[in-house]
């Protein structure tokens, strides 16, 4: 992941940012208030407005930096290909508050994109970056031997992550406990790269 | 499933049930509108408020009355248990309108399940049925031969609706099409009924 030099414009940025994901975990995107969010963030919502012009434009960086920050704690290259794919996938499931508000968060907008174009276009871009750099795991994993060469890696890269969504509506709902959770996906991956 | 006996009573209530669906699927469950639920169905809101009390005994309702238009949709068994239990997996994506209606209404419930109490014991239980009808199929399956012994029934009832709502996310937001989510959908749950 590319991250950007630290600066106080993408620090305040960041911060605001941070206060918008949880205020649309806490409150969805039809219940989001930017006073919430200036509020949360201790800024003037003009100061929200100067930077993401709108609400249409806070949503969308909203939800491209939900992508940069699972990326970021789900980072994993240490191991073979299969045992770092595993870890990126259990890493969506975790007991710390970010990866639970940043879940939240995509599943709500994932929600609204049924009904906003702008939405659906970032949202298909996230899911393309995604299911790439899962294709680009089961690749290694059959070029050091520890996934099968009858794997299609685009195939595998387009289904974790929607089996990674699904898993997580249920623990996000409470209907899963963390454990459990990551639990039934790391049964299920296991099961789809027997290959 | 048991159905009740058709009544003019019952009938209103299934027409005002469908409206809501319609409206959730639509609107979400916080932009829903009484008022658009009354002018879909053709009635006044105060004969909604009659039969349901009030906003929260609607929603209710409505995931009830997902729940129950989803098993008419996706019965089957005519085949074989693995057959059957393929078959009723991929019923939940058809493109039929009530199917996606219906789907994107359980989502949007589902989502709002996260912050509301009684939606979340609703949505539990039928989630628990639904389970436990897959569980029952893959017996059968057992029992008949076409699935493997050393598959967990009770496991398999877990993970299958999750893998349902994983890839039902990716076919209501467009990502994928009708044709292209069942193809997935199956190929996973062929790969978990490996066993």
């Amino acid at each position: 992941m590319v991250t950007p030099a630290s600066s106080p414009t993408n620090d305040r940025r960041t911060a605001l940012l941070g206060a918008t994901i949880e205020e649309i975990a806490l409150a969805g995107t039809r219940g989001m208030r930017v006073d919430e969010i200036a509020r949360r963030a201790g800024v003037s919502t003009a100061l929200i407005y100067h930077h993401f012009t709108n609400r249409a434009g806070l949503l969308l960086a909203a939800l491209e930096h939900v992508g940069e920050r699972a990326e970021a704690y789900t980072d994993h290259a240490d191991g073979t290909g299969r045992d770092d794919l595993i870890a990126v996938l259990l890493d969506e499931i975790q007991d710390e508050a970010v990866v639970r508000v940043n879940s939240a968060a995509w599943s709500e907008l994932r929600g609204s994109a049924i009904f906003d174009q702008a939405l659906r276009s970032t949202l298909s871009a996230l899911r393309a970056r995604w299911a790439d750099d899962i294709a680009d795991l089961v690749r290694r994993g059959q070029d050091d031997g520890s996934l099968d060469r009858s794997l299609e890696p685009v195939e595998v890269g387009l289904q974790l992550p929607m089996i990674v969504e699904g898993v997580s509506a249920s623990w996000l709902t409470g209907t899963l406990s963390t454990h459990e959770a990551r639990a039934h996906l790391e049964s299920i991956v296991v099961a789809i790269l027997r290959g």
